[in-house]
């Protein structure tokens, strides 16, 4: 009777820990967006309530740590569900991490709009959707264990690299036209980059997803 | 004649954009050692210090980015040149993402002096030193380029893993101890996650400073 209470219980524990992931995933996801939308529509106010917001994420990632801390302390899990527990620690960081690109990218989304426009970046617009599609698929992957879906997350990473080096070069001939864009041009180019790492991120966690599903370590076998 | 000026004025270009990075590398290697002593000293005023220096971090990073793109795009640099510029701006990332670690280790030390004192973690002093050194010896592998000590730094961040799981049990047995501490053992563990990710960008570095120097790229290889 003990023993199911306390399995029981566990599963509970997992669960909630679970949850508060796919909770993170979607706080993440939403601040990417809106950091998006508030370049796009020159929205400074959305901006500051994209930086302001990273506090949440931060708050929610030391709440799975401790979710994960105190199950790894006091039930010592053994096989997939400690593999489990030691891949919720590895994903929340970055989940924080890419909280902390898409504060980075608000705020040179503030910059920039108070200077002119710069003529649309139609391919940051496509690189955003290609990166935010990664991090949604790499989340969906990971609560449905679906390690097809997370195949196809990895592989897209270079899609993602692909458009970051086109947007690299539509950059430099931009600044062509003049020193006055420079500043404008610079920040564009960090906005890429962190989109890029944020990729990057997704990447990461869906390799983990097929080690979780599969026992099978990808990392560093490309 | 013109043309000797254009490379002479090129070379200080290039010059420049070296100083800003070691400048740069100098102030995040304070950022983490202020960090660390923080925590280590309890003192609370060194935190705050930290945490708004990131913005200084962010100045340089926009700056730096700025000089590579306009010799990008203006001198259209090839080869060995091209190289160094791309390594530049792919390094000048990193760097600004150290130094949002160093913040973000400075916010738990803040939040962990309201407390009272853990035990000290004695792995945790040697972790950052050992991260501390291996930041330091990246840049100094990419200002020599030397990448024999590059080659040194991407060995030695299979130490600061190793140390790192090593605290992460340490804490376990620690949070045994009762539930208060929990708590203050989630931060620990997050500063212990931070100072890794911290070697990993410097790794990042070393691999970069190995390819440039020998063309070979050994990301991915391991």
């Amino acid at each position: 009777m003990e023993r199911e209470h306390f399995s029981r219980q566990f599963d509970l524990d997992l669960n909630e820990i679970r949850e508060k992931l796919i909770e993170m995933g979607g706080k993440v996801e939403w601040m990417m967006d809106n950091a998006m939308q508030s370049l796009l529509e020159r929205n400074t106010e959305l901006a500051e309530q994209t930086i302001a917001f990273d506090k949440e994420i931060d708050r929610l990632e030391m709440e799975i740590d401790r979710n994960c801390l105190v199950v790894l302390a006091l039930r010592q899990p053994a096989a997939r569900d400690l593999r489990f527990i030691t891949l919720a620690l590895k994903i929340v960081t970055d989940l924080e991490q890419i909280g902390d690109q898409c504060s980075s990218i608000a705020r040179r989304v503030r910059e920039l709009n108070r200077e002119p426009s710069l003529r649309p970046i139609i391919d940051l617009r496509r690189m955003a959707q290609a990166v935010s599609t990664m991090v949604r698929e790499a989340l969906d992957a990971f609560v449905r264990g679906d390690h097809i879906l997370a195949g196809k997350v990895c592989g897209d990473d270079q899609v993602v690299d692909r458009l970051n080096e086109q947007i690299q070069r539509e950059l430099l001939a931009v600044m062509l036209g003049g020193p006055a864009i420079i500043g404008r041009a610079v920040r564009i180019n960090q906005i890429s980059k962190r989109l890029e790492r944020i990729a990057d991120h997704a990447t990461n966690v869906a390799e983990m997803v097929i080690f979780m599903v599969k026992g099978k370590d990808i990392r560093h076998a490309a």
